[in-house]
């Protein structure tokens, strides 16, 4: 699991007073990126070989919300591997509260949009990281 | 079903050269809205009358990318409802063809943000609007 | 000058209760896109033909905000050109009301994103269009 | 001068491959908000106090642009104060590169939004952070 903190901008934040719904998606996408450098690549070497990993799917649940200044964790795991996709799932948390929870699932395609299997290198560093 | 038109700006591609997907929830919300405006009221004076709706669930699947310049439909409904809570089901289509599905569920909440029952004036427009 | 609409979506707004700082220039974005088709080419057939048009100075002067749902229109207009780049003026109204002016400079680049003089063809086009 | 650094979000980027024009607007905020909370007070004190800080005029010069997961260094520092309002200058640098400088006035409004004078503690330690 990784482990990543970030603060909410006022950019962030909406007329409710709180971080506006679609940017918990913007904190995943932190935290499957600093999941993926603490195992040693990063997601710009992945795009560097041609590769890249559209999402196929996502899903929240808004339990609490985050507010503007709030030092918030995002908490990463890897919970799902196939051949061409890997799922990851999330934790947003502040001062020790789960606020969101969700997942996204994403497959690896080539520079033509087509899925393509997981090259074995990156595969065999996240089945070593894969949690259930 | 409401049946809304916007065009995508450059500000909401993403560096793969399509629509970021953290974006589409804000696609969806101006659904809802819309949704709403077409049967006669609007979100804004559900909020003036001390009424909130923030979102407790949302899902996407992606199927294809929106890419820049396209005019997409954001195709809404209404799907479910209980006594504090709605469920929308969003498709986002370009040309004919579905690009993103997906669903929101909102809950009514006071300004306090305690959960109250939806006002019956409301809850009756949006139980003659209830498709499957 | 091209005048076009567009209504605040939720996403736009911040704690304060209303339009986010940084988000009206993504209005005036939006504004250039419309001047440009407006004479009959889009800023995505110019990518297509490997020239790009980054921003070079923005400039915002905010007089009053826009709100959440308010219609606003983008009233812009081509104000100066060079060798390689152009210059717009850009109003943000709602009502009839000015909210926000601003400006931004772009400049034609290549595929290399080396300053690049505009083609004889969109220049021609340009240069009847500018108003003072 | 406040020296604060951030990630650069996928989010951020665009399908030029490069962050946003707009985006920079929010590292600016990032900046002054740092600036603030390094004197020992934060931002959300003085909204708390009902007081608030609205934008009156941005101004962005891109020089070159910040890249997906680059860390970039917003360096902020006061430049102006009035009876109302302050000027920030901000410079955003990557690889000690600098690749946006620009600046902020903002000024000091009540709850009604109307103009008040900076209360005196806070002016006080704007004056002893005053830069040329």
């Amino acid at each position: 699991m990784n482990s990543t903190q970030i603060r909410i901008s006022y950019a962030d934040t909406d007329q409710m007073g709180m971080v506006y719904y679609g940017n918990y998606l913007t904190y995943f996408e932190r935290g499957r990126t600093e999941w993926l450098r603490e195992l040693g690549f990063d997601y710009k070497s992945v795009e560097a070989r041609g590769l890249y990993l559209p999402v196929l799917h996502a899903e929240c649940n808004y339990h609490a919300p985050a507010k503007y200044d709030d030092i918030i964790t995002i908490e990463t795991k890897l919970t799902n591997i196939t051949a061409a996709s890997m799922t990851f799932n999330c934790q947003v948390k502040a001062n020790g509260k789960l606020l969101v929870s969700g997942s996204t699932k994403l497959t690896m395609v080539n520079a033509s949009f087509k899925p393509v299997r997981i090259p074995a290198d990156i595969k065999s560093i996240l089945e070593q990281n894969l949690e259930s």
